[in-house]
């Protein structure tokens, strides 16, 4: 039942000797999916122990070197490794040809298929499903066209107690209609109510990627509620000037992004090079939303089940 | 006086978590020249505190992905560096339009000029010199048009003895023709022989750089006498049918053609992912030429000045 962030690299376009590129995986039940891949992925899904053929599903941002120049090398490796499955890609267009062109002139035929998912720049659309997740696709504000990642967990039926399956034996045809709703009727004709004989099911878990961009409150309602907001924050509030000409946002602006939404917990990241330390952007972010955390390379975050429901005032 | 080379990456096309993608990179005199460009090379460059300023040269042995992936992000990133310097890319030809391509769909103008020298694959030839250096590519036996190099350092002046500087008070004249093999002439009329008031001066010094090649021995009389040969052993000679299949080396074939060249040190490297350790590699290599070690990610090796010519029974 996991769900579980790993960051593979927490640098903005310039890495240093302790960030890498852009790329987390998201293992969702030992599904693995991997979010952008700046040159260096492969060798950070190695150190971080996550194994190549986990993965199935590569989601691209957008189309800035820092953010896929690891892709290159990964499809190889892949080869190499003597993959079969398809691997589905899901980017903006012209990303496809860039792959086609790289393969046919610096590499040789690929023993597996790329199934090539191209993401509407414009709209909120779901893009890929399963039966235990489903992953929006959204746009950002950027340089270039760019989205975030809503990956949500489907929701779950709720669980009979476990003292009334051993003390009922109930049938599993009764099971069935207990967890879509009912209630429980013995044989004997008597009932007992729904609320009384399951727990709430888990609550649909939820993580959302948004890098590269600047400040956007447009996608407040996109990912409202959700439990894990990576959110890039690649200056501090002093160049915040340079962030608006660059189209990225400050620490303070993703922290106030986290707070509109309600997210649960804020993990901030895409930092510039130019800081050594990054002292200052998490006690900028604190400021406005105190759950923040800051990416470092190999950070990984589990996002553990949970039943309750959010206090209102949250 | 520098000669000294770093290794950032000595992996073959699979990287590992201790072993990145094939890079080095040759001080010369604080003139540093990258040899090769494998993913991460820039990641590995800030690892081993290498100035990006400091590269103004880069040479690419040929059009493997493995070699080359690290080339886009570096460019990019020398441009965020506000580079101005022009840089210099010596390859085979068709890498001119990958990185033409590259740059026009994922990257914006860049601040400073690429000069792109082609490789010739078929012959050796002088394809770098400055007042220090010499650099030539000669062709390897490998799937695709691959080069060695061969960088050797210039002759050198013979030194005036200190001690007769200081006693005879010799004037720039005097010195300028008997560095250029003169004797010293004093005032009054008496001659000192060349061979009395001079030191023999320093050797050349070179580094050979071989791979991707399968076993090649057209090789050995370009690198004859070579201080340090770094050969690629891909396989053990247990694998040798897979190296002659895939135009790879083993280490023992590494290890003769050091020994036929008449090498002073061999550096054995771009080992296949699927060995753990590379102690059978090595003891293979020694057993052939004993002067044999490993490649390691950081690895520095300084090819320290000396005078004296080597033993005839080297």
């Amino acid at each position: 039942m996991k769900f579980e962030l790993t960051i593979l690299g927490s640098s903005s376009a310039l890495p240093t000797s302790q960030r890498n590129l852009t790329a987390h995986v998201l293992n969702v039940y030992e599904r693995f999916f991997l979010i952008d891949c700046g040159e260096g992925t492969q060798i950070q899904l190695r150190r971080n122990r996550i194994r190549f053929g986990k993965i199935n599903h590569i989601f691209i941002s957008h189309l800035h070197g820092d953010h896929i120049y690891g892709l290159f090398g990964l499809l190889s490796s892949f080869n190499l490794l003597d993959r079969t499955n398809d691997l589905h890609i899901y980017a903006h267009k012209p990303l496809k040809n860039g792959i086609d062109y790289i393969r046919k002139n610096f590499e040789g035929h690929l023993n597996y298929n790329i199934r090539f998912h191209p993401i509407n720049p414009e709209e909120k659309e779901l893009i890929y499903e399963d039966k235990r997740l489903e992953v929006y696709s959204f746009p950002l504000r950027h340089k270039i066209a760019t989205s975030g990642f809503l990956f949500v967990e489907k929701p779950r039926e709720p669980n009979i107690k476990k003292s009334y399956v051993q003390k009922y034996n109930i049938s599993v045809k009764n099971i069935q209609h207990i967890k879509s709703g009912g209630d429980y009727k013995s044989p004997d004709g008597w009932l007992i109510p729904h609320a009384e004989i399951t727990e709430p099911p888990y609550r649909q878990r939820s993580y959302a990627f948004c890098s590269d961009t600047g400040y956007y409150e447009a996608i407040v309602p996109v990912i409202n509620n959700v439990d894990l907001l990576y959110h890039e924050a690649t200056f501090q509030e002093e160049h915040r000037e340079e962030a608006e000409k660059t189209l990225h946002s400050t620490a303070r602006q993703a922290a106030s992004i986290a707070r509109q939404a309600r997210a649960k917990k804020l993990i901030i990241g895409h930092f510039s090079a130019r800081y050594k330390e990054i002292d200052n952007l998490l006690s900028e972010a604190r400021a406005i939303f105190e759950d923040t955390i800051p990416a470092e390379d190999g950070l990984v975050y589990d996002i553990k089940p949970y039943r309750t429901e959010r206090p209102d005032d949250y």
